[in-house]
């Protein structure tokens, strides 16, 4: 195992378009989403173990959530958890832990993956992520992970890549969420992947991107080089996120950037962003069912009942809903209606915060 | 108020067809169905306010139900709660409260009540009754109320009338629970009216009711003079009630009987058997929804939706649904089909009793 190796893991987000399973005070990267016994965010630490040593796993996540990483993670120390004042999207993320594992490891190889995903297919996976930390130590590119798209979906970023021989292929363009017209000539062409949001670089690397496309924060997260590792660090971190614009990653660095690459992976990826996307990854009985809960079901196809295993849960003649309990809400829904979901989270919160 | 009016409340029922909301724990008789801030048996008895002294309120109910009814009508004395040890049906039930009445008064005018009706309309029920009470007190009868049918109801005993002057009407026969096809035929020919389970009589009516036509309970209660209002009683009670036949009073006494008399009236009453009819007398919303929880409703009509009200439910494109929470079991069932709820009861008892 290379000790160069780090990987920042994005524990942040609040996850609503899984709701009511996902609230803000307990988000979906911290639930055993699949029943397996671990949470996503434990998985996707797993995932790492044979990537890299445990020390040079960093959690980067809300202040709120602090306490529920060093739980569910308990070999971290407390420098490997870094808490972010105030959600600013992925860039200031990216930057802040980047930065502060180049003060400590200046050679640090970087793997950067949400918490909340889903890969199946986990020796592909690993497989996959040695070729891109290959190919990010050899020159100064920055590596991202793309998955064949089965279908045309809205809700992803693309990438566009050079067909061309070898596992590390040239990136062409990005395209975030395309309509469905566009979405379906993507498919069509052959020509693009879609974007999983696990980038891998070296420190040096991402820090030349940040100083070339991103000065701003790189000036602000440069900054902190006296601060890391030291009492004075979540002074600074509170200070540097006041100053800091909200933006992602791909907008910051990866689409301003000649020097990306894609490595293409079939590994079972899922971001599990909505109920739609846990039904699709989930083990389903004889009527279609992903049943998560004490159940007894007449009648009742192709539908997710996701309920707390004390109670019993007795549905007759439903097709196609969700019925989904966590805590103090229930929620019952057709399922090709979910992205209605923003919009009860959106009313459940004008009712009472303990809602959401 | 005549001193000699009784009532005996029957709190003894299980109320399964209302489940899961009704349970063997705790039935539908001490719930505050409506919402009103007072449950069932409290309704019935505040029913009876200015019809019998409180000290003249008997409920017989099941042994484990005792402290519930005494939390809920603190104005009685133990002796006024009648503990069953096992369930016989009503005929027992009658005979034992209506022969422990007699030891202390004689002269006792008795009505008998069913703990888990809904009557909306507590004065015109109040003076129906008082006019059958004077009409026992006058003579050797039985008396029954009468409720006009409103629909072919297959789930109602039926009670043929003569058609004749005066608000007491003699009873030419009791037909129970028809067929649709017969149930229609009752409903064209204006004779019948509903059997309200509500019966008005003389202790001594009654003793000579059961001294004719079911000689067996006479024997066994009559035998309980020497324990009633004693310490013996309740070890009398438990003898007698292992020798007692489960059987109605309805088939016991008033089929068998050629003294019965009907007072109809329009007095907003259900039986509340079953959901429907929970639906059927309560307020809607302007969508048709008999609404008892926090609720966040989308595109839901003509259901019927009671959860607890610390628990927000969410429901999108629901339409004729039942959705009912009650301690730890949810139901999801279409309301034309809420006769299967006897399947799923007597399928959650396989799984764990604790859920019936």
């Amino acid at each position: 195992m290379n000790q160069n190796n780090y990987v920042i893991i994005m524990a942040g987000g609040i996850g609503t378009r899984f709701w009511p399973f996902s609230r803000i005070s307990n988000p979906k990267q911290f639930h055993d989403v699949l029943g397996t016994g671990r949470t996503l965010l434990q998985q996707t630490a797993d995932r790492f173990e044979h990537v890299c040593p445990p020390e040079n796993v960093y959690v980067v996540t809300s202040e709120d959530y602090v306490n529920l990483v060093l739980e569910q993670l308990p070999f971290l120390s407390k420098s490997q958890v870094l808490a972010e004042p105030i959600r600013r999207n992925t860039a200031p993320c990216v930057a802040y832990a980047s930065y502060k594992i180049a003060k400590q490891n200046p050679e640090a190889n970087i793997v950067v993956a949400p918490a909340d995903h889903i890969i199946l297919k986990e020796k592909a996976f690993e497989s996959k992520i040695l070729i891109a930390l290959d190919a990010a130590a050899k020159s100064d590119v920055l590596v991202t992970l793309g998955i064949s798209p089965t279908r045309p979906d809205t809700g992803y970023g693309y990438i566009q890549y050079t067909k061309e021989e070898g596992e590390v292929k040239r990136v062409q363009s990005f395209r975030e969420k395309p309509n469905l017209a566009l979405a379906e000539e993507f498919l069509a062409s052959g020509e693009y992947v879609w974007n999983a949001g696990i980038f891998i670089w070296t420190a040096k690397s991402i820090r030349n991107a940040f100083l070339k496309h991103s000065p701003r924060l790189h000036e602000i997260f440069e900054a902190g080089n006296e601060s890391y590792y030291s009492e004075h660090e979540a002074h600074f971190v509170h200070n540097a996120y006041q100053s800091c614009e909200s933006i992602s990653i791909d907008y910051a660095i990866m689409e301003k950037s000649d020097n990306v690459y894609v490595v293409l992976g079939d590994i079972g990826w899922s971001d599990l962003g909505t109920w739609k996307s846990l039904y699709e990854v989930s083990d389903k009985d004889e009527h279609g069912n992903v049943v998560d809960g004490n159940t007894m079901l007449y009648e009742v196809k192709d539908s997710i009942i996701k309920t707390p295993q004390g109670k019993l849960v007795v549905i007759k003649g439903l097709e196609n809903f969700i019925v989904a309990e966590y805590d103090n809400v229930l929620m019952i829904c057709p399922k090709d209606q979910e992205q209605k979901v923003k919009d009860f989270v959106a009313d459940a919160g004008e009712k009472d915060s303990c809602f959401i």
